[in-house]
């Protein structure tokens, strides 16, 4: 087993990451951020993990919070109870826009221990299965607290170290999630015989993983800056003995492998994107056809758009609109530049916009808010 | 004097600073894309430093030419003569495109020894002013061999180490390139009296800089990613004392500023892409007013339309057509995403893509070559 280099604590799999090799020890807190009015740096599903020693990985605004969220972990693993805290930065608003703190909105972060109830969602992430948590953030039911948590995984409903929420709460909450297959931080209001439960609705998808198939020099670049994109980095490479010499060390898996077999280094299609830049025209096209036989929502093509159309006329299949969908040739958003590390830039950056669905242009020739809103579908 | 991170050989930079590091070292070369013919992955300039042990920095291909490039390198620094090499790629192409070596087109690779004659170019582009640098590459006039050379200084023309090229060829060359303010690297035929020179023709711009104004955490990835990039990373800080506590190894500077004030910190405006994200309201403005009133050809404000509009209203300047040309804001490409990780991305991209003079966008949904032509204006 490799050791890779870990993803940085600034992605969302970094701080997986640190929840997982915390999970269990004593003192450990969790802050995530539930709800956003107004303007605020990160969204919903924000989180930060904040150990005894009061350093943290991850982050719930950009530096604004961090230590009075500090402040409040160590009484929360304290006490061992979940909190629930608003911040108000429009308070000391100056022309409408904070001063001191640089933040502006409201903002509600959940601080709890890190406790065996993000056992659950932690193992199904890591074994590539999605995942939602459903946790109260407040209540006017009697009979259920701040904190009590219901993970809906595949094999079923789970509560360990939290009381699980109604059974009805989780029914109407799992209803109002259906279908999604991306992440989402959504608070539902529930109403139950005796209240309305506040239920904090994270869906979580498992981290991307970013597939290399080729093993020259440019492989290197797309590789780490992949790694610190937040993905989990997969390098196939064919006709070589390159595999093992230790030149991925940011990659969980490097293997060789014929090119019509690459797809045996696919392990969590749904969550795979591949980058195919063998510089081998023969290679190239087998491994094309391999992936897109897979289910990954991305093939990327290294090389101009006259290479990929003659690679695609003597391919053996014809492309259909869902395959043209996925193949993006020439990989990569136009950065300009021709250095491995231009290219990396351009072919990682593609990759971050298509996991999120965006187009990857300039913010400041578009219309309308930067984030998505995180809404129910 | 703070000793930053190098930037990779992966880069221009990287290969200009190993350059610097070994000039005047025995037995170290640099070889040259001086012309490429149909499809290469490096377009002429693209530079790769090799040492007498062999090793390299920077590529001229995506790893096909490596090889043989060091064994012509080994040859010329024992000779110390300037060598011209032709790389047909389409020789053992299969299907119009090479199988064995996964590269295609007709490649010129000027391989010569790191010798004197660098020196002047080099200190020039140290001292962030551009420079032209004029080589033969071949001639059919007897009075000029391939390798004579001759920089164009803002001071004059120099050729120390090698002979110089005429001044009738020089003039010529210095005409064609006339007005030019980026990199170019161009083959122009020049005539003589005697024959015909071919003239490599090299434009050099200083390395870029990316000014960071802001230090809290979220500028951390954007200072590590724009090394990563190419860049040389300056940092300046407002309202705290986080100048000098080695959270920015990849800066060449660090200092704390009045924001007012932030100008001081650009060293050289022509070449500085600037970065506003202290996410303080009134430190961001008095920053960009700053900026604006330097040379600086980007000027990019992190967070939300609405708080820049806010910004710009309250400012106690009119941003007119050519202010509003160089602001970016939001700044960065649209990529989706909320980590620290995923804005730096995204900044930093759009910062390479404004240097190179695009857009953004996926390649794969625009038309035309995904390379600029190197072309003489």
């Amino acid at each position: 087993m490799r050791s890779p280099d870990r993803p940085p604590g600034t992605t969302a799999s970094g701080v997986r990451e640190s929840m997982r090799d915390r999970l269990g020890d004593e003192g450990v807190a969790v802050a995530t951020v539930v709800a956003v009015e107004g303007s605020g740096y990160r969204r919903p599903g924000a989180r930060m993990v904040v150990d005894p020693e009061g350093t943290h990985r991850g982050s719930v605004t950009a530096g604004c919070l961090e230590e009075s969220v500090r402040d409040i972990a160590a009484r929360v693993v304290t006490d061992g109870d979940p909190r629930l805290e608003r911040f108000d930065l429009r308070d000391d608003a100056v022309e409408g826009w904070g001063l001191g703190l640089g933040c502006n909105g409201v903002i509600d972060v959940l601080v709890e221990p890190l406790d065996a109830s993000f056992g659950p969602a932690l193992a199904e992430l890591e074994a590539t299965r999605p995942v939602t948590v459903l946790t109260a953030v407040g209540s006017t039911d009697p009979a259920v607290d701040a904190g009590d948590r219901t993970t809906l995984t595949g094999a079923g409903r789970v509560s360990p170290g939290r009381d699980p929420l109604p059974e009805a709460v989780a029914d109407a909450a799992e209803r109002r999630l259906d279908g999604t297959d991306a992440d989402v931080a959504a608070r539902l209001s529930v109403g139950t015989d005796a209240g309305e439960v506040d239920v904090f609705a994270n869906r979580l998808v498992p981290t991307p993983t970013l597939l290399v198939f080729g093993g020259q020099a440019d492989a290197d670049p797309v590789a780490s800056l992949a790694l610190r994109a937040g993905f989990r980095v997969r390098v196939a490479t064919a006709r070589g003995g390159r595999a093992d010499d230790g030149r991925f060390p940011d990659a969980v898996d490097v293997r060789s492998t014929h090119p019509a077999e690459v797809a045996d280094a696919v392990d969590a299609p749904a969550y795979t994107y591949a980058v195919v830049m063998s510089h081998n025209f023969v290679d190239d096209r087998l491994a094309v056809a391999a992936l897109l036989d897979t289910d990954v929502p991305y093939v990327g093509v290294m090389g101009p758009r006259e290479r990929f159309r003659d690679l695609r006329e003597s391919m053996d299949r014809t492309l259909d609109a869902a395959d043209r969908d996925r193949i993006a040739a020439p990989c990569g958003l136009d950065l300009g530049g021709d250095d491995p590390a231009a290219i990396g830039f351009s072919v990682v950056s593609e990759v971050v916009a298509v996991h999120n669905g965006r187009a990857g242009g300039r913010l400041t020739d578009l219309e309308g808010p930067i984030h998505d809103r995180s809404e129910v579908p």
